[in-house]
């Protein structure tokens, strides 16, 4: 029966990298166990789910639809320099050291035979997880969709997020 | 029927920017498809709802009952300086850059035409979302109630919060 | 009847003092209104339910299963004397200011007579709220479990969260 099929979504507004090590590993571990898991990624938690490095500049058709607004697009370009996306560039919630940190941290994980957040996502694609990333953050942070990973296939605001949410038996905001 | 009504519960625990557009985002998005939606916030999250800056001392009556401590008054007011409220002042949680991080992220969003946070909880309320003020945490961190925005309208503990969790469709802590 | 005591589940994943507190009084509270609670603890939201100090190194049983690895183990030790348990060595999410921000924070708390991060632990305990310690984030950060609080008697990974979490009536992500 589809009712027994247990449903979660979990939402990722974190950019820090043990909050977005929690949200795979717990959409992995639900994937495994059957559930029907979707991840939303938000603001920085977006980060997560780009390709590495800084992104290009978004498609004219992307770009928000403010006209003659001076400076704007730049704006958008340094902020997009800052805030470059993959998990080789999120720092942990503690001990970012300039970099140092998530070196450490990357490390420790590996010597631990744990798999790493890019390894994380793919597996969790693998079994099924559904990503979904959050429209209007891709606009604010001026991030193109063609800079999402491969697993990304949807591109949904958050009345999507909650239509799915109070269906489910699982929430969480990490 | 009454039991067709979705109810969520949002707690507000975090004083960073992002965190709390999120949330106010999903409290619209939530009221707007026809949720009974409650945000209580805590903590640092109470920032979010108070008016902009500085806040007074508090009322005698609203102060922690502890008489006799040397100083504790102070440290309260010393506290509250360097603790100003409304979104103008809260930083991301990435990109801080002693404020300059704020403005940035401000920039962004009004280029978006996005709401800005203070719009944002303006627009949960005429929706009817009820936002909740934690009273141990105004009083933990010396925050008057008269410091907070006219939307807020009840103040109470971690019961009343339970008490309506347990009984809601989504429960996010942001 | 069984099925009328109400569920909750929290992870605490966060190692800020306030996010901490919070997820301690959210457990508090429900168990006080009869709830059955279970605080499951992953990376830096260890840090709230270990003895207070550095971590003595892991026993050879409880590390990492890889051989051969030059540094590891002496990586993990670097990383062991950086990130201290208890709640004395927790900074709050904002005024971090090395380490009086905490103090700051305790002193209020202090003031206004609420019970500080450990003792909020011990009460959790005796109201019969559970304690799990997620034995994945226990190796990659390098923490024995003999480090871990005596309230602490359950050690898991994220399977058993989620076979809680789905039976839940309330799940928090903190």
């Amino acid at each position: 029966m589809v009712e027994d099929k247990k449903k979660m979504v979990l939402v990722l507004g974190a950019g820090e990298l043990d909050r977005a090590l929690a949200c795979m590993n717990i959409a992995v571990g639900g994937a495994s166990m059957g559930m029907d898991v979707t991840v939303f990624c938000t603001f920085f938690g977006l980060n997560a789910i780009r390709k590495e490095g800084v992104a290009a500049a978004p498609k004219p058709e992307e770009e928000p639809k403010r006209e003659g607004v001076f400076g704007a697009r730049a704006l958008r370009r340094a902020f997009a320099l800052l805030n470059p996306g993959g998990g080789k560039f999120m720092n942990p919630s503690r001990f970012s050291f300039g970099g140092l940190g998530r070196r450490f941290m990357a490390r420790l994980m590996r010597d631990a035979r744990m798999a790493n957040l890019d390894e994380l996502i793919e597996l969790a694609a693998s079994l099924g997880v559904k990503f979904i990333a959050c429209t209007t953050s891709l606009e604010a942070l001026g991030i193109p969709r063609d800079n999402l990973r491969p697993e990304v296939r949807e591109f949904a605001g958050v009345a999507t997020f909650l239509a799915e949410a109070v269906e489910s038996d699982v929430q969480l905001f990490i």
